[in-house]
C-alpha cells in the first residue's frame, strides 16, 4: 500500500517570520483560503500567544478553514499552550505544535537551562497540550545539531505523552541529504514506541539543499510529513519550498511512491498571492513557480521544445496552474464575469461588499486600459485597500512633473482620518518627490529599508505593482500598491505602508 | 590527501542560454574577469560555432584571462570543433568541450540517428579535439537518461579517443541525490580506465536539486568537477548555483572533505554584476546571496543573533562579500578614490577613458544625490553606455507629466546616428508614456516582453535600475538604464535594448 506524505504548510508562521514579510490578519485568511484549495493537509496559521494581532489571525483561520487542520505554535509553556487552544476553538480539525530547544548551543545561550529541565519542560508542555486537543505536535528546536543520546530521551518522553507528530528541525540549514535522512532514520530505530507517532522533517535552505534534505528525510528516515513554505519564504535563505517538494514527489513517484492530496493546479495562483501579499520576488529561475521555468511560460517558444516537448521538460506547466498570458476582460466585462474570473483565479473575497469595491476599482482601470490581463485582476485584488476596513491614510490625488536639468517636484493629495490635506516636495525622482511629499506632512521618521516594483505582466502598458517596507523602532511593515502609473502606486503603497505602521502590534520572537 | 573539486563555471555559456539573458561581448568580458578573481578553475565562455558574436566573445575571454581555463561548447563535429579551437587560441590554457546526446529519446527526436551512429560521431569529435588542444571535455546530453550500458560504451570510446574529463548531465533536471549519485558511482565503476578521467556533475534545477545532486554526484559518485551558473542563472528553473554549491563544501568540510580553489570573498559581487548584467533578479530568500540570506543583511538586527551568532548562522555574510550598506563616496571625492572604490568592488574598466566616462557620471550624481553607496557605483558602471562604443540610440532629455484624471503625457530627445529628434507620447503612466514616445520615431515593432525595476539600496532617493526586454523576429534582447529618476532610468533601458536589437547576431540552439 502507498503511504500518505502528509503536507504541512507553515507559509502563515514561519514564512511570515522572514523580517519584512509580516501580513494582517485579513492577508492571512486570504492566503489560508488558498492553501485550503491546494488542499494542503495541515496549516501552521500562527503563533497565537505572540501577539494579540497573530491570536486573530489563527482565530479567523480556524474558524473560516473547513477542509485542513489548522495548527498554531507555541512555545512549551502552560499560558502559550493554553492561547493555542484558545485560538483555534473554532477549527474542525485543530493541532497544537510546542517546541523547545535541545540543542547544547540553544539551551545554554538562548534558554540558559540544563538538559534536564529541557526535558521537564517538554514533558509538561506535551502533557498539558494532549489535555486540551488530541493532535499534538512536538519540535525540538535544532534538532538535527542536538546531541542523539538526550534527543531520543525527549523524544522517547514526548511519545508517552502523547505526542501524535515528531518534527526533527535543521534550524539552521546545515543538513546534506545523506546524513539528514540517516539522522531521522536511526531516531527512529532508536526512540521506543516511534511507531506511536508520525515523524516530521523541517528544514530550512541556507545551503541550497532543504528540498532534498526533506526529500531524504522521507525516502531514507522515513518520514511522513514535510513542513514547507510557498515559494520557500522563510527567514535568511528560506524553509523548504512546498512547490517543489511537491513535483518532486509527483514527478518521481517511482521513486518516492507516496501519496498526496495536493492538487497542484493552484500553486501558481498561491505563489503569485504570497508573492504579492509580502512583496517579496520570486526570481524567473526559480522552479516550478519562477515565470521562466517552463520553457514555453517565459513567452519564447523554442524549437526544440515545440517539436518534442519531453525532450526538454519532465512536468506540464498546466498541471501547476500556468497559463497563458491571455486577455481575459474588457471595459463592456460585467460584474459576473468579474466575479467569475475572480473565482477561476482563486480569490474568494469575504463579503458582496468586497467584490463592488473591487469591480469599482476594475472598471475605473478599464476605462484606463484597454486589455485587462489576469496579472492585473490580481494586482488589483491585492491592493489592501480593498479589504482594509478603516484606513488614517488614503491617496486623493497625486500630480508630478520631472524634466532634465531641473529638480522633479510633486504634489499629493491625501486624506489623514479623512480629512484631506496637501504635500509638496521636490525629490531626487518622481518617486521620491512623491513619497518625500507624504512624509512632510506625516513625519513618521520611518526608514525605507526595501523598495520594489514587481513585474506584472511583461509590458509597461500593465499595471506596476510597487512594494515599500518600512522599519520604524523595530517594526518592520510592507506597503502594497498598484496601478498603471509607477509613481501613483508608489504613492499608494507608501500610504498603505504608514496605516500598517499604525496598526500593527509587536511580536515576540517565535521558533527559527 | 584531500582531493580538488574542479569549479567549472558555465553562466557564459549554459547560463546565458536562457531566454532573456544573452550579453554582449563587453558584459560576458565583464563577467569572465570577475569569474577569474573568484578564482574558478574552468570558464566556459561560450559557444564559438553559434554566432560570429560568440566567437568574438570567446576570443576576447581567451586572450584576456590568464588564471582561469577557458573553454568553448561545440557539437560533435569538425567545423564546431575548429572554431572553438580557433576561438581559443590566445588562451593560457584552453579546453574543448564537445556534446552529443545519448538518451533514446534525444537521439530519435533531436538528432534522428541511431546509437551507434552517435558512438562514432562522439570518436570522431573527441579524437579532431584531441588533435588540437590537450583538454578536451566529453558530455552525452541527458546523460542521465541514457541507457546504462550505452552510455558505458561511448564514455569508454571517448577516453581512448583522449577524453580528459567526462560530464554526466542531467539535462532536464529530473534526478534526486542518491539515485544520480549512484548513477555516476555506476558508470566510474563499469567503465574501463575509469580513472584516466576527472568525473563531471551538471544538474539542472526543475525539482529544486540541482545543488544537492551534484553534491551526490561528489560526494557518492567520486566526480571531482562541478559545472555550475552564478545565480543559479539558466534555462527554466536555472543550473547548478555555484555560490551554494561552494559554500556547502567549504561549510560542511567535515564531510565532503575536498580542497576548492575560490575565493569566497568575491562572490556577492559576480552575484550582482551578473544580475544585473541579465536582468534576472535574485529573490530575497536565495540561500548564500539573496538579500535577506544572513540575518544581519536584512537591515534587520535580531536579539537571537546578536546574543550568539552561531546560535543562527552557520557562515559569515563576510566571507562571501557581504559588507554593510554604507556610505562611501559624496560629491568631493575624487577620480582616485573612485578608481580604488571601483577595484574594491571588483569592477576593471578596460580603458581610462573608460574610468573617465564613469566618474563624470558619478560626479553628476553626486550633484544630484548626497550620499553615494556600493550599489550606486555598480548600477552606474553597469549601465551599458559606459563600455559602449558608438550607439545608434542615445538620450538627450526627457520630460514627463502625470496628474491624477488626467492622461500621463512624456516628451524626450534622442539621437539617432548623432541627430537629435524629440518624440512625444501620453500612456497609460509617465513610463509608458516615456516609451511610446521613443517608439513613435523608432517604430522597431519590438514587443516588451519584460520590464523590472531592481531595488538597488533600500530607499527612493538612490538610483532605480531598469530592466528592459525586447522580442522581435525570434531575438530577445535585455537592455539596462539606472538614475535617481525611473523615468529616464527606464527610457535609458529602452534605448539601450533598440540599440541590442541592431547588432546582435542570430545564434543556434545549444545544448540544455
Amino acid at each position: 500500500m502507498t503511504d500518505k506524505l502528509i503536507i504541512f504548510d507553515t507559509t502563515l508562521r514561519d514564512g511570515e517570520q522572514s523580517p519584512g514579510a509580516s501580513m494582517t490578519k485579513d492577508e492571512k485568511l486570504r492566503i489560508a483560503r488558498q492553501l485550503e484549495r491546494l488542499r494542503v493537509d495541515v496549516i501552521e496559521a500562527g503563533f497565537a500567544a505572540s501577539s494579540n494581532g497573530d491570536f486573530e489571525a489563527v482565530q479567523s483561520i480556524a474558524n473560516a478553514i473547513k477542509d485542513s487542520t489548522i495548527c498554531s505554535l507555541s512555545r512549551a509553556n502552560d499560558r502559550d499552550i493554553s492561547r493555542a487552544a484558545e485560538a483555534l476553538r473554532g477549527a474542525n480539525s485543530s493541532r497544537i505544535h510546542t517546541f523547545i530547544a535541545t540543542s547544547p548551543l540553544h539551551m545554554e545561550k538562548k534558554l540558559r537551562m540544563t538538559p534536564d529541565q529541557v526535558l521537564e519542560q517538554a514533558k509538561q508542555a506535551v502533557r498539558f497540550a494532549r489535555n486540551l486537543v488530541s493532535d499534538v505536535e512536538f519540535s525540538p528546536e535544532d534538532g538535527y545539531r542536538s546531541d542523539m543520546d538526550f534527543l531520543c530521551r525527549v523524544l522517547e518522553a514526548v511519545i508517552n505523552e502523547g505526542a501524535t507528530t515528531l518534527n526533527i528541525p535543521d534550524t539552521v540549514g546545515y543538513a546534506v541529504p545523506e546524513l539528514y535522512g540517516n539522522f531521522i532514520k536511526t531516531l527512529r530505530e532508536r526512540v521506543p514506541n516511534s511507531d506511536k507517532a508520525i515523524w516530521s522533517v523541517h528544514c530550512h535552505n541556507d545551503l541550497g539543499m532543504a528540498v532534498a534534505n526533506s526529500l531524504a528525510g522521507v525516502k531514507i528516515g522515513g518520514a511522513r510529513q514535510v513542513e514547507c513554505t510557498i515559494n520557500g519564504l522563510g527567514e535568511r535563505a528560506g524553509n523548504c519550498s512546498l512547490e517543489e517538494v511537491v513535483m518532486a514527489v509527483k514527478t518521481r513517484r517511482d521513486y518516492f511512491n507516496l501519496a498526496l492530496n495536493i492538487d497542484t493546479q493552484h500553486i501558481v495562483a498561491a505563489s503569485r498571492m504570497v508573492s504579492q501579499t509580502t512583496g517579496f520576488v520570486v526570481q524567473p529561475n526559480k522552479a516550478v513557480v519562477g515565470a521562466n521555468a517552463f520553457a514555453h511560460a517565459s513567452g519564447i517558444h523554442q524549437d526544440g521544445v515545440l517539436k518534442a516537448r519531453d525532450t526538454y521538460e519532465i512536468m506540464r506547466a498546466e498541471d501547476v496552474g500556468w497559463s497563458a498570458n491571455k486577455i481575459v476582460l474588457g471595459k463592456l466585462s460585467g460584474r459576473n464575469a468579474f466575479k467569475q474570473r475572480l473565482q477561476e483565479l482563486g480569490v474568494s473575497l469575504e463579503s458582496e461588499q468586497e467584490v463592488n469595491v473591487a469591480f469599482a476599482r476594475f472598471k475605473e482601470l478599464a476605462d484606463r486600459k484597454s486589455e485587462i490581463f489576469d496579472e492585473d485582476i490580481l494586482a488589483l485584488v491585492s491592493d489592501e485597500s480593498v479589504t482594509a476596513d478603516k484606513e488614517q491614510y488614503g491617496l486623493v490625488s497625486l500630480s508630478q512633473h520631472s524634466e532634465t536639468g531641473e529638480r522633479p517636484r510633486a504634489s499629493i493629495v491625501f486624506t489623514v482620518d479623512g480629512k484631506e490635506v496637501r504635500g509638496e516636495s521636490d525629490g531626487n525622482g518622481p518617486v521620491d518627490a512623491s513619497l518625500k511629499a507624504i512624509e512632510s506632512l506625516v513625519k513618521s521618521g520611518a526608514e525605507m529599508v526595501l523598495y520594489s516594483v514587481n513585474a506584472i505582466s511583461g509590458s509597461t502598458e500593465s499595471q506596476g505593482e510597487v512594494t515599500v517596507r518600512l522599519q520604524n523602532s523595530g517594526r518592520v511593515v510592507n506597503g502594497v500598491g498598484s496601478d498603471p502609473d509607477i509613481v501613483v502606486a508608489s504613492a499608494k503603497a507608501y500610504l498603505s505602508a504608514l496605516n500598517k505602521l499604525q496598526s500593527k502590534a509587536d511580536r515576540v520572537a517565535a521558533q527559527g
